[in-house]
């Protein structure tokens, strides 16, 4: 994996965006935060780092999917934010397109994979209405095992189940992902004796991924898990680099933090040039967005903090929202993805060359062009004083997603060492919560008071 | 449809936010605005508000939905921006989920509809690889004829045709949406007598849904396009209001630019609570973002300006993105959308009713509970001080859509006013369109001169 910064720097951007000088500034406060990060590695805080040694919890994994997994043909994820995002990350990045609509031959035979990762009835109800029961698995993944959206879905699926099996076949359908001692998924599996999977304590929902969360439904479709794990591994090691230059991740959320305190770009554009990656950047999104936007420092000051990350995609978005990259306010960092290699190509056939503003495409390949397309843009961006970095992986597979995925979770947690907050909490959704309790009508919970008259509606 | 703007106010955010004083100081530029909108409608320049009135291309596609069109199985729309993303939000809006993996009979018949709004070929190969060309209309979507990722795809589908069909039967799998007079896809449909439908010359990318762009395809799959342009009429009459506080979309642009340019908000999100309207916030997207991100005002002078708009998706980003909405910087608005009737809702049964932490959901249904989440993220929103509006739909479906559609497209142009800026060019995405021509070999363009000596790369 290579991080070309070249269009971050002043240098390349007349004067606008970062100096190589505080970068170099930077440096002395990278190994304190690199310091405080591998403590409280060792200390049990980051649990993250360990899942890619987990090896009792993966044998489970294995075991699993390529025992009982068998028999299903569609699996069903009932879960969302951190129990969804990486799940449909992998799939996408890792298995060709339109998955779902393949037919079993295409699949080579591997189960369909849904995330329901919402509570929209008008998916949900003609969703389940029109999938095989009798050929469905259902993991149903919380951490806690109390989230409101993901219970209510397990409850649904749950009755419509009871409706067609006895207790025995019941349990057959069940997979519950959640913690290994707490929580109501996981007395119930105890009680009723359903199959479950740990998600370590201490390993935040979107640091989850490569927990069971992510790789149990990874192993069913016939991701290798060993080699994205290994490939995990991999970028975990580079990354115990206190160097701030010759470490990816500190590079990548150096140059980032930089941009927003010192160049005023308080929006982090992701923006993938391959389809494969697209929820890649939306997988990344909850991980920035989440980590680092906090009211209060480490100290406890009020600091109301954080980029906002948006995820893109190219060429598609340079249709859409280019323009504005280019040519409004300096307010954004973008950063390209790319496979070195594309994989797969398509070439375009010298059709109509008589014709000057298509005869240039014939004799090219589509991955020619999308790549000739990342070139121009990130060219024509710096060109305007915008600051861009692109990550290139050497191709979009098992070990480059692995490498990717943890360099993006390592940068998270040195990004909360210099915004100095806390990346692995997240006091501000706890309001929204108990008003929704309350609404709901739960013991104990108030539901906000809405006076109609008072409000402000053009009808 | 209801705009609820109680949250953007003041007076409900604790002094931050916009004051009414704001709005009403903004009220006589509003005038201005809205007339100098109406002198540009009148003078033809802003083509997209004739739209719902063009009864000849309307009736020419009916004819070819309810005609050739019935003998379809696969739609494939070959475009990008403008070309796709209106295609894409009408038919997540109002057709059922997941509509291509639907059986003949659950899609009452109606075809399969795919937008290749990208040029990866690790998704156009396998795609191409596996439809029944036989059954298959390639409606190919380029106002200009030479967007270059949609004549890429052209040439390779010509291609595959041709090995298939003669001439004749090649002519027959084609139907170009374009520019009615000018451009290569003009010339070629003339030349070989290959069904057309046109876009109107003043009518832009982004503003082209409501043309036979987004028409034609939303009519092969049974979208009522009588009812949407019906709704989009009634919305345009409510509009032609210049009183600010009784224009919905002068309403919209008002408290969407007070909040950037008096409270700093930036960042603009548009978060349906409804997995229907996920890809209209899309679409919506490119609209503001292309039309508002300006470097020059209309009259030239560098502004660098323009909101980033943001698509989310309650309540799946509760999980991922609230918890920087509620506690990050103050640099955001949020925009809620939601219907006031669900439609299809389905019940949450009450089981495990002995653990009070899933207990308090059953006997309650979806609706109601994404219904509760987003009352309840409106509210700690606003308690936590930051702006926020709802929109809310009577339903979804085509006369809402429409209504929707042609408010956002509305807003648009009267935010250029504000803003001023003009709303229909995008002058930036020029330069990396040469410079991927020079990269591609075009003759006359030069391509980028990067010199891998000076690049900043850590490997």
């Amino acid at each position: 994996m290579k991080l070309d910064y070249t269009n971050m720097l002043s240098t390349a951007l007349d004067g606008r965006g970062i100096r190589e000088a505080d970068i170099d500034g930077l440096a002395a406060r990278f190994g304190e935060v690199h310091e405080d990060v591998e403590r409280r590695r060792a200390s049990g805080e980051y649990g993250f780092f360990g899942l890619p040694y987990e090896r009792d919890t993966i044998a489970e994994i294995r075991k699993f999917a390529e025992g009982v997994g068998q028999s299903f043909d569609t699996i069903v994820v009932l879960g969302i934010g951190g129990s969804a995002l990486g799940t449909l990350a992998l799939q996408q990045a890792l298995k060709p397109p339109h998955w779902n609509e393949l037919t079993d031959e295409q699949r080579d035979y591997f189960p369909r994979l849904y995330v329901l990762d919402n509570i929209d009835p008008t998916t949900i109800g003609p969703f389940l209405d029109r999938i095989d029961l009798s050929r469905t698995l259902f993991n149903v993944v919380s951490k806690s095992g109390a989230t409101a959206e993901t219970m209510a879905q397990y409850l649904i699926v749950r009755e419509r189940l009871q409706q067609q099996f006895d207790t025995d076949g019941l349990r057959g359908h069940l997979l519950f992902t959640t913690d290994p001692q707490k929580g109501v998924l996981r007395e119930i599996a105890t009680a009723e004796n359903i199959a479950s999977l740990p998600v370590p304590p201490n390993v935040g929902g979107r640091f989850s991924v490569l927990s069971a969360v992510g790789l149990l439904p990874a192993a069913l479709i016939g991701i290798d898990v060993d080699r994205l794990l290994a490939g995990a591994a991999a970028m975990d090691e580079r990354c115990r680099n206190g160097d701030l230059r010759n470490n990816p991740a500190g590079m990548f959320a150096a140059l980032q933090f930089l941009a927003h305190t010192r160049a005023g770009a308080n929006i982090h554009v992701m923006m993938p040039y391959s389809d494969r990656l697209y929820l890649t950047a939306d997988w990344f999104r909850q991980l920035w967005a989440e980590s680092l936007g906090k009211r209060k420092s480490r100290d406890g000051r009020d600091v109301f903090t954080g980029p906002t990350p948006v995820k893109a995609l190219g060429a598609t978005d340079q249709h859409s929202q280019v323009q504005l990259y280019i040519e409004g306010p300096f307010d954004k960092t973008i950063a390209f993805l790319t496979p070195a290699a594309v994989g797969l190509d398509v070439p375009i056939p010298a059709i109509h060359s008589e014709l000057p503003s298509v005869s240039y495409l014939g004799g090219h390949t589509l991955g020619e062009l999308i790549d000739a397309e990342r070139i121009a843009t990130a060219d024509a961006l710096a060109r305007s004083g915008r600051m861009n970095m692109t990550i290139e992986l050497p191709r979009i597979d098992e070990h480059a997603i692995g490498q990717l995925m943890m360099m993006l979770e390592i940068a998270t947690v040195y990004a909360g060492g210099f915004y100095d907050v806390d990346p692995l909490d997240q006091p501000g959704v706890e309001l929204a919560k108990q008003l929704t309790y309350g609404l709901m009508g739960r013991a104990g919970y108030a539901a906000p008071e809405i006076t109609t008259a008072s409000r402000r509606i053009l009808e």
